[in-house]
């Protein structure tokens, strides 16, 4: 198992970092988590766990939403809480069933703006062909929460005989990511810090089911695949780094950044390789099918950015390499710190 | 569909009664929710959904645990968050398989008392044999929570062939619940009121799944299960009526109550049968197996105050009548107010 740093102590506290999606956020699942509630299937880490029932695989997967503000340009806590499970149960290759939807509301909260919100995931819901078949209110007083939040939890069937898994990375792959970085991260954080940007940049929020399950003929070279949530691309490749126990080259110029998340991102001291994204997603794939996989990738709007931006290497076991335009060589580390917490 | 009252207005804002299970709980479900996400498997509100997926036929249900205080005497929110998950699969006579654990904590929450509460989650899902398979960890500002929020959704699998379901009850039928009503609401709300109960009472908190999966001899004469959380016995029983449209009759005098549970709720103003257990359950059978079902629930600790309560009939379709034991009749009709908010 990685090091996670310094040990938690129970004289500690829980910081915003820990919820980051980085460096604390491992140390919290590593040492208060694991050691309680682990087993094969949850140690996996993967974004969706596999289960075998009956004669079926099926995926299932959960994350609570606390995005801060509830509504932003492109989307909103309702399309995202949806978006955030579909894209966990597709990393899987899973076709996505069915939804549980739990709300935390807030006292004194507004019916107008609840209604918004189940307003946009349920279109959000009808969009990714899933249907809401458990559903949970609960309200807390006011000062105990924060307007809204939202847990959704999914469970998707798997057809394909090997679904990607992290640890299936292999020396001599290539990574390939579905488009830009950083709208969402970007867009959240300046509305939330009031900074105008000047341009309409909107999160990149969306399923990723449809864009997943095009790839389907290639299921046998498809070896991980990972949304670039909390933490963003850096986070997904430490992760596969770790799990597969290799090293992972990406070059930063073949990366996409549009010019307005390049702006904000200079001007916030942020780079965007640690920022989330909420329809994006990186997947390694055997090097002889990877051309024909961003081909198949640009086909959809949501992954007509695709490109090949890396390689997996025998190198550096566990760690991220980045070849900078300038020519020099950086680790790209998980984040250690608060950067952007309440981004999903 | 049943009348909710008065219609709620987009001016309007979430009152802590929206939460606590009866009347306004109801009204939010069947006005905002059930017209955006509502299917047929969704609009049967029963404790967890029924799911055909392959050949296998699954029990799938969520809940978020807002419960204050976070420790109580029986349990935390930890323990609580696994039981309450447990027992609404249960309902289906599903034999429960996975969980998903999703924790929102909030910033400057002391290590120690997570470690307890993911401690008592531990315990109890080892105790009710489930594997918790996929999680999720959230941070929000301080201020924006209150300690932590706990969602479970499980999976279970259904082996009997006819699952109860809300609407199956028919007249004739007996009504018997599981054992005395109230411990859990009283044993939280006395300890978040400061009230001193001068015994040691202890919340009914516990998972049902063993106690209810020793009924599978009767499968086919269980026609509906319903655990008492929010809004106690009488919004089971409201909503077993409403939904099978058949009148219920109770004897006031044949419910267990503990006498601490009395005294408090005649110190409060409370009536037990709207008071949350997290332990206990109804279950309308056909009157020819009743006996029979009791003497089974009573083998069990958690079964031995099991005890036939009431009948169902065709008078009064919809409604909830108790005979009282000086002989009178009332309409137990579902809460109405914010009785007992943030019990689980």
């Amino acid at each position: 198992m990685q090091s996670c740093g310094i040990p938690i102590e129970s004289t500690d506290v829980i910081r915003l970092g820990h919820g980051s999606g980085g460096k604390l956020t491992e140390q919290l699942v590593e040492q208060i988590f694991i050691p309680r509630i682990g087993n094969p299937i949850l140690n996996a880490l993967d974004d969706a766990a596999l289960l075998q029932i009956g004669g079926s695989k099926l995926a299932f997967s959960t994350d609570s939403y606390v995005v801060k503000p509830l509504f932003f340009p492109g989307g909103d806590i309702g399309s995202l809480s949806v978006h955030g499970t579909i894209n966990d149960l597709s990393m899987r290759m899973a076709e996505p069933l069915y939804l549980s939807a739990a709300f935390i509301i807030e006292e004194g909260f507004s019916i107008a703006e609840l209604e918004k919100i189940v307003d946009s995931f349920a279109v959000a819901a009808r969009e990714a062909n899933v249907q809401v078949v458990a559903a949970d209110t609960k309200v807390v007083n006011r000062g105990a929460g924060d307007g809204v939040y939202i847990n959704t939890t999914g469970i998707g069937i798997i057809k394909v005989i090997n679904p990607p898994s992290a640890n299936k990375a292999k020396p001599g792959d290539s990574v390939i990511v579905s488009g830009d970085l950083g709208r969402h991260g970007i867009s959240v954080l300046c509305l939330r810090e009031g900074l105008d940007l000047e341009t309409e940049l909107q999160s990149d929020c969306a399923s990723l089911n449809n864009l997943v399950l095009s790839l389907t003929p290639f299921e046998n070279s498809l070896h991980c695949m990972r949304d670039l949530t909390r933490g963003g691309l850096s986070s997904a490749l430490n992760e596969i780094a770790h799990a597969s126990n290799v090293g992972i080259i990406i070059n930063d110029s073949q990366i996409a950044i549009n010019p307005a998340v390049k702006g904000a991102c200079e001007l916030l001291g942020l780079d965007p390789l640690y920022v989330a994204c909420e329809g994006r997603f990186v997947c390694i794939v055997d090097s002889t099918i990877a051309d024909r996989v961003v081909e198949a990738l640009r086909i959809n709007k949501l992954g007509c950015d695709a490109a090949i931006i890396g390689s997996v290497t025998t190198e550096h076991p566990g760690r991220v390499v980045s070849k900078t335009s300038i020519g020099g060589r950086r680790i790209v580390d998980k984040l250690s710190g608060d950067q952007l917490p309440r981004i999903c």
